[in-house]
């Protein structure tokens, strides 16, 4: 997929850009913006999540993803209670600044329901499937 | 990536199978849900973009993503004008109801830049990072 390698400090920035970035972004009126995370080298989607501009602050200068939790209101460092984190590979965002594509390295399952990623129900061959099951960690 | 080759009937959903999506989902307070377009095949993730109920149900049963233009304020016919159709090869939802997952099939570039998708910005070696170019069409 990107080729690029995770662990490259070329995902983390300094202040000046992280200012460039956030003023760059086009939130929403609840101060969110959608963010994509992807696996890095096998491109699958993990999730949708979404950032405010401290979450954008946090996951560039960290090199880690940091969410804004919309049911909890707080930030939400990705994995800081289960370790599934999300290493940043590449931060990117589109051609309206109105979403973000987070190219992470993925430890353990994505998703809460421990699937490896959150997009699990699919309309197949007629109905709707569940097309993957919760990976036991070791 | 999924393995499905396009142009499955699979793809396609009769009236009742449509309703229960549509009822599955978890629109947000303006009726909308973001959807991500993701290419079948190499895993590129395309772009993101936003679905009511009508263009979920178009979709579902025309086999072509149909997205809900939040500027013009109607349905999008992705690629109606442009000859950039998406073919629908899988429709897929996540663990919460509030995000979509449609695996296509791209014909020419994604983006309404002509690039082939919308995520070209990146914070790549301490800037922000022009990665892709418009692709002249034949």
């Amino acid at each position: 997929m990107s080729g690029t390698k995770p662990g490259k400090t070329g995902a983390i920035a300094d202040e000046k850009l992280v200012a460039e970035v956030v003023a760059a972004l086009a939130f929403n009126e609840a101060g969110l913006i959608p963010a994509i995370a992807q696996q890095y080298d096998s491109g699958e989607v993990l999730m949708l999540a979404w950032m405010n501009a401290e979450a954008v602050r946090e996951t560039l200068q960290a090199g880690r993803a940091c969410y804004w939790s919309r049911s909890r209101g707080q930030l939400w460092r990705k994995g800081e209670s289960s370790g599934h984190v999300q290493q940043l590979v590449e931060f990117r965002y589109d051609c309206d600044r109105d979403a973000v594509l987070l190219v992470v390295d993925q430890t353990g399952p994505a998703c809460h329901t421990e699937r490896p990623n959150c997009f699990f129900h699919a309309v197949r061959d007629g109905s709707v499937r569940i097309i993957s099951e919760p990976r036991p960690q070791d």
